[in-house]
């Protein structure tokens, strides 16, 4: 397995690859790697020839009152769970290589616009971050130079802006959104996870079992949708929790639900960790 | 768990629990359950209140060639499966309760006549297959009155003849089409992988290889399908497999691939065992 650490040199590895005629998946990562990153490594490989994954934390997704100077690094643990994998090469740029500007100033940066799509949910709640999160993946794009990326659904309204900005950009990739990875008790996978103690992580299964049941309320044929999500926003910040949101949309757009093609949104805090979770309502995949 | 054997007392229950408001979801099993089979339990678990699991071997599906009496019974092994998923009911009907003509001379025996997507493949393989797997399906949906049904993507044609059977027939169940569960080595559970010796469990893998390289190659931008074709054909066939068919087809029609909706089926002995897999193209899910 090839570290790299330089934007010259993966340019440089990705181009002798495309002229070898071989194919690369990639999956962007800030590391703090868990067994969800590591389904999505499983992915990339059955797509291409040739697997990249980048470890990077993005400033430019933090704001100021999000500590980015706190997000876990854990890079040796990181590149051995990837060298396991038989991943080709792992990309970890300084930060200097990606953003040559000074940031915290924002002199001078260019940033990827993001659509109406990113200003709701956790636009709301996180104002630049997905401007961020654009940003750094087309850098990391232009990088590495993939013809597959794949993405966590996790994370489903930065998926869906991932993907918009592809279709608007023109760009020459194809983007797979994998299905959440979850504890045996439903929890989905999350480097915030390790923030609960032991009696909030107990608790934290609350939020995939509130999705499940407002699920097969709205598959029993109950379209009152505010009804629902009135109902379960109760029961969850009955357990202790601070719901942000817990909301019905269509899977596409975000916007008003249509019959075949929702998606339940969840964000909640449990003590002071910010969970996120969504359950398709049509697709069981 | 209640254990319901008679179509009398199963369609009492169903009726009962539509009575009171309460969704049912099905996963229809011929027994000898693994995992890729409880996979399927899990997800009709998140999809309506109640869940019904039968078990049932089908008579009508096998030809006289082919060793009903030996398909393998677990039925204790099963029940206990069952019990500690927290399905609600099993239905085990009796073989005169389902077929109560004559099956092996065929007296007045009415079948659901199956299409033409129904004769390739598997269904040339098999030429009644397919029709007795409808008609069951049908009578067993007629028992258990379900509104959801969960099937594995590993019968893949299958699945395509249940999802036209219920828009043909305008049946008010949705069917569910699950991803294929695997062993570490990537090899399709199965109730026939038992069958295979130690030797040529360790050579079973290759398929789902053979499958992973061909979409590869696929998704580089080769279209000459048949030239992808005979070459896995050969490929197989070198590592001492007697291969069926390995195709390109869309996934929708099984005919002619087209380009964003595309899937891989192969079908080949190993000993004197029958295996299947697919992979979809064009989508990781």
């Amino acid at each position: 397995m090839k570290v790299i650490k330089t934007i010259a040199a993966m340019k440089v590895w990705s181009d002798a690859c495309h002229t070898k005629g071989e194919s690369i998946s990639f999956v962007p990562t800030m590391g703090n790697l868990h067994s969800g990153h590591l389904s999505l490594v499983d992915t990339a490989m059955t797509l291409a020839d040739k697997v990249v994954v980048s470890i990077y934390v993005n400033p430019t997704q933090f704001a100021a009152n999000e500590d980015l100077d706190k997000y876990p690094r854990t890079e040796a643990q990181d590149l051995q769970l990837l060298e396991s994998k038989n991943v080709d090469v792992v990309f970890m740029p300084a930060s200097g290589e990606m953003y040559p500007h000074n940031i915290n100033g924002n002199k001078s940066i260019e940033y990827i616009d993001v659509p109406e799509l990113a200003q709701q949910l956790e636009g709301r709640a996180r104002p630049d971050h997905f401007r961020g999160v654009a940003t750094i993946v087309k850098k990391l794009f232009d990088c590495v130079l993939p013809d597959h990326a794949v993405f966590g659904e996790k994370d489903f309204q930065q998926l869906l802006i991932v993907k918009n900005m592809v279709a608007v950009l023109g760009l020459n990739v194809i983007i797979h959104g994998e299905k959440i990875i979850r504890d045996e008790d439903g929890l989905a996978k999350s480097s915030r996870n390790q923030f609960l103690t032991t009696a909030l992580r107990q608790k934290a299964p609350i939020l995939h079992q509130a999705l499940i049941s407002a699920r097969k309320e709205i598959l029993s044929g109950n379209v009152n949708y505010a009804v629902i999500e009135s109902q379960f926003i109760d029961f969850i910040n009955n357990n202790g929790f601070g719901v942000d949101y817990f909301t019905i949309r269509d899977a596409v757009t975000l916007g008003l639900p249509t019959v075949h093609n929702r998606v339940i949104l969840v964000a909640a805090t449990l003590g002071s960790t910010r969970l996120l979770d969504n359950l398709r309502v049509d697709s069981t995949k």
